[in-house]
């Protein structure tokens, strides 16, 4: 793994923990409801991974996007793809997303090339 | 026609015929670069119109969330289908989209009720 | 009940029986989730409707001010306070929080003076 | 007046009333600081107006917009001007304001040709 | 202090300075009113400090939410509380809140376990 | 060049190398486009990038913000201007635009004083 995201899981385990240790119930359910969210029905996986990566890509939430970017590289999303999402992202969005494509496009490199 | 359906298309028309005919090329080259965007490439047409509605949806924006239903209901899409996605938005977006996931399904019925 | 806040409480009642008659189970279970939030716990309900109220001013989400609104009246929040509450509002968010203020200042009215 | 500009206008006047008639002081002086913000200084009030409502237009805020171009239009600001600043707003924020755009060209349009 | 805190502040105060010694009135008066906003009124100083919170999680905003926490701890916000706060903000602004709500998480266990 | 503009160049250099190396045309085009949008016209070329600039600001894009401080520097806006275009943006988008001005400021001190 590498370490850009490395780090990112590390960090984001951590902090769960932490979180998850004070037992908010409302806290414990949302994070129930988005894993059940991104499950396979109607629409398949992948697609509901690239849903929701391109939605933290409008809303520009740097974390958010790294974990999506995790999840729809397991799930087979090739490049050509992804910058076909980054450029509906970057349309929708405007000008204000491209410094999010930089580190979404660095943290992209990181998974493809391990 | 459902009349929600006609009165958007035909107030976005006539507007688009105003801005259009101040002859600014930065809007003209952008609107024909939104076009392009969602044709077919590595994704096709149906996901890349279901991306820009979810990111519709997530940044809140009624008039684009009515613009990519009616794409996305001409492409295929099923009732289950968008209701997952309205889910995705929901769940990344949080309960502001909710007042827009009403208007999105109330625009929803009268395409498909058609 | 003031016309303005029955034309609310019509709509928004009408749009969630539809959201719900697709039996879609992430927004079934993020709704019972949404109303768990408010129940009294270590805050009170009155001051966790208020956090909900000024976090919808700030996202500028005019039906979700609403219905903060109408529960923040029920619970016995004086005009005062609301107005205290609106000014951390338009602090935190800015001028563009103001359009939001004026509608929530009607809406307020067409509570109290009912 | 054209009857668009006038209903805005009149709204704006009596809630405005309204608000200022409860007395909070933070909401106030934050309306005075407002004003001061558009005054002369080292920059002039047209390019103060044309800051503001292009910031209105990024943040998507309809009757920020409309005020502002109520302003640049008393200042003198002209439509290959104003179409110019459109264009900026578009391209840093994206295709979700565009429907923000059409309304602020219908509000232009009303605002030139009286 | 923590150095997490520590360089939170230290960060603040320097640059606090470098921008009030342009002496721009505006921004000047601004943060007086800002200030003010917070004083003990019709509502409570703790109630209106967690409503800059909520406020300032739901906008994603990191260095807000640090100020917020800061001053919430002081005034006795406890950890139980804290967390019904954070839950809203995650209701409301939905999972892009979540990776905020991480970071919010580690800055209260610098401050509660200093 | 002072580091902190130096890392920030360099870092967006090389990303956008890596972006453009995967050949997605539209990404290019709204790149392209993008440069257009800020070439003089009616208005002239500072007064696009202090329009960018504050639109950056609101929306509360450091690396955005970042861009429109060194060519705004470049064409010659001064720090008086430039300190009453921060109070717009803060007027207009709340305390929420704080935290970034402060970098804003860091940022613009580092160019100046190059």
């Amino acid at each position: 793994m590498s370490p850009l995201v490395a780090e990112f899981n590390n960090y984001r385990e951590r902090m769960n923990e932490v979180i998850l240790s004070k037992n908010n119930l409302v806290m414990k359910r949302l994070w129930n409801l988005d894993t059940n969210t991104y499950e396979a029905g109607a629409l398949d996986k992948k697609t509901k991974e690239m849903l929701g990566l391109v939605a933290s890509m409008v809303l520009r939430c740097d974390d958010c996007i790294k974990y999506h970017l995790g999840k729809s590289h397991e799930l087979g999303v090739n490049t050509e793809e992804m910058y076909e999402l980054f450029a509906v992202a970057n349309i929708v969005g405007g000008t204000i997303v491209v410094p999010h494509t930089r580190r979404a496009a660095e943290y992209w490199e990181a998974l493809v090339n391990n």
